[in-house]
């Protein structure tokens, strides 16, 4: 069935007024950097309540710090069909990361107001606390909360000032030690749907409006650190010197190349040093030591788990004959999680229903829906973002590609509400 | 002709005593740091000058903040022989480094009073002002205003507080505004010699007491910029992203390759990448510059003016295929200097008269020779430190040690000033 073009009957010029607004919470030498946390931040949402409450939404904080706006549905013990994301942002990027999901969700629940639909299920749209790593250093805080994997060690994370996670919940106004157990149980959202940027660039390469996210990859973190000696730069020549740097730059070629060669052989494999630190940096002595931070992403479980050790392996003997040494040390590890194929279908159906291509691709990103996964079955849509750019100024999308991707979040809800109805 | 062990009649106790005093007076919990221009380098100065004073040396300070001992000579208009070093340290390192050339100066003319030997010559102890890199990022401080090469350029650089290096002159009682012109003129020194540890391997691995140095080598740094393109690490795929490590790791390796291939062939070469500097530098993010600063030692001229180039042509096919670019800058260089051999025979003669075997190299550190060279004719005499280890926590070198150099130096003033005498 194809619907007219008028149909979902979206705002246009008020969801994209309500980006620009939003977006405009930023510090002002350093756009667009609203950190999670901040007197920023907490000015946002005292703005978003208010958009809640212009769009029919009931406004609430539960114990994670998580922004709830919910609308009621006819169905009074039905759990509810959530949308969201986040309005936190790293800094230096985020203009429509995170904060598109809110707003989109916010124009639908408006939306549907208006015309008079009231969905059997209740609707609720979440702006989730902290998605991006906080100043903490745990990212998806108010996510993990929701299903309870928000733990001790967590909450006394400390950021650079000394307050800890816990405490800085406390102060913006959630409930820290209400977080022992899950704040949703298993079943305790019928569905939930994202809207997010791709935030790369297959999409836009394959101009594609809507993608209909698979997975979200798994993110394995090993710190690499590897130990040659501190020597003076001039007096020590080059047969008698362990240069950790060299060793480094090996491991970091290595990686690379191995990345690349995994990369679609068949998974979704990518690996980054996105981190280096050395001792000690200065012109005039020879590296002694040198960390880095090896990222590696994909949806094989496989892949996360043996990556690092074959770069280390692979560089043994390079690294024997430098007489340096490397070792890895697990930092962090989540592993990778599937869309359900009944989120995945309604979003495809709802796309072809409004007559817009669509292309099923993993996240190569982090989202929330990692943990709300725990509570009931997941899915996200894609819309494509300009060169593939995220995370920086330059990040953009035009509105007419966000005007797509809400009027396929509003379609996938309404087929959602039914097909959940029904099942 | 052997001399007896008992002479030259250094008091080694006394020498020894002193160095345990002076590398004491260092940051506490971060031995052994004495930076110029604080007031831990002050208290360690007024200290010196009363060593001075002990040793019957007039102490002064001249306009470019050297602190300088005197011993009159019997002739009244002759220029003086020079000795000395510096008492200034890098951040963790300089137990030895430095002072000895000092103290040794002052043993030797408490000896020569002890003995009641007045030389021909006027004899200088000095204590060169800050030869270490300052916190104002200039090295030889001192001995470039006693040649008249610290410019107004230099005069105004500034430490991170905002001081420039002329005020910090001043503070501490020096006159940068007397520096335009030298405040020695080319034949103002008759010879300089300076004891040092050699703050490499080869006379500890050759066994060898007594280094006899034969140039100090130039020095060029050339800042290398690699440039790709900073993306999400999570959702560029591996052929879509233009990762500036990687191209720096091959910038790495390349100049490693290079000095190795060069070494001895037949010059002096290391090349160093020893301070790196990455953008963003977050886990999450393909690099999207790195700074890298390469520095080379060499006593050719030639190898100094085209091994940077050299690299970034070898690795040019490599970086394109990456899609990433580098470009060097160059930051500074120093010529290659030559040690005089009249002061190089005086030296190995001195050495030879006291039955100590010795070894012609290289010094791959800079010293204040470089400068004081534009003044009169230079030297060197390098003693063996422990595991040729020198700028780190674990600086030794055994008393022993220090004492042949001590009275290398002593017989080799004699030298000196007999030669000088006879010319």
């Amino acid at each position: 069935m194809r619907m007219t073009t008028d149909f979902p009957p979206i705002n246009a010029q008020r969801l994209w007024q309500r980006v620009e607004t939003l977006s405009t919470f930023t510090l002002p030498d350093q756009p667009w950097t609203r950190r999670a946390f901040s007197d920023l931040f907490l000015r946002a949402r005292a703005w978003l309540r208010e958009e809640y409450l212009a769009a029919g939404l009931s406004p609430s904080l539960d114990a994670g710090g998580n922004l709830i706006g919910r609308r009621a549905g006819r169905l009074a013990q039905a759990a509810p069909i959530v949308t969201g994301s986040h309005c936190d942002t790293v800094v230096g990027g985020g203009r429509f990361d995170g904060i598109i999901g809110v707003l989109a969700g916010i124009e639908v629940a408006q939306t549907l107001q208006e015309q008079g639909i009231v969905l059997a299920h209740p609707l609720e749209v979440i702006d989730f606390l902290s998605e991006e790593p906080s100043d903490y250093g745990i990212s998806c805080v108010g996510s993990r909360a929701l299903a309870g994997l928000l733990d001790a060690g967590m909450l006394a994370a400390r950021r650079a000032d000394g307050e800890t996670l816990a405490q800085g919940m406390a102060r913006i106004g959630a409930d820290p030690g209400a977080l022992a157990r899950p704040l949703r149980k298993p079943g305790g959202t019928a569905a939930f749907v994202e809207l997010h940027i791709e935030q790369g660039p297959v999409l836009e390469t394959r101009q594609v409006p809507i993608g209909v996210v698979t997975n979200i990859v798994g993110i394995r973190r090993t710190l690499i650190t590897v130990t040659g000696q501190p020597d003076h730069a001039g007096t020590t020549p080059m047969d008698l010197r362990r240069d950790a740097l060299v060793g480094a730059a090996r491991v970091i070629e290595a990686a690379h190349a191995r990345a690349c060669a995994l990369s679609g052989q068949p998974h979704y494999v990518v690996a980054t040093v996105g981190r280096i630190a050395m001792t000690p940096n200065v012109p005039n002595a020879v590296p002694g030591s040198v960390e880095l931070m090896l990222e590696v992403r994909s949806d094989s479980q496989t892949v996360l788990d043996t990556f690092a050790a074959a770069v280390l392996e692979a560089v043994a003997p390079g690294l024997a004959a430098l007489r340096v040494s490397a070792a890895g040390e697990p930092v962090s590890q989540a592993a990778p999680t599937d869309c359900d194929p009944f989120v995945m279908d309604a979003i495809e159906a709802a796309a072809s229903a409004l007559a817009y291509p669509s292309l099923r691709l993993p996240s190569g990103a982090g989202h929330d829906g990692v943990y709300v996964s725990r509570t009931g079955p997941i899915g996200m849509i894609f819309v494509p973002c300009k060169g593939g750019r995220s995370h920086c100024p330059e990040e953009w999308l035009a509105p007419s590609q966000l005007l797509d991707g809400t009027r396929v979040l509003y379609q996938a809800i309404l087929e959602l509400d039914r097909r959940l109805t029904q099942r």
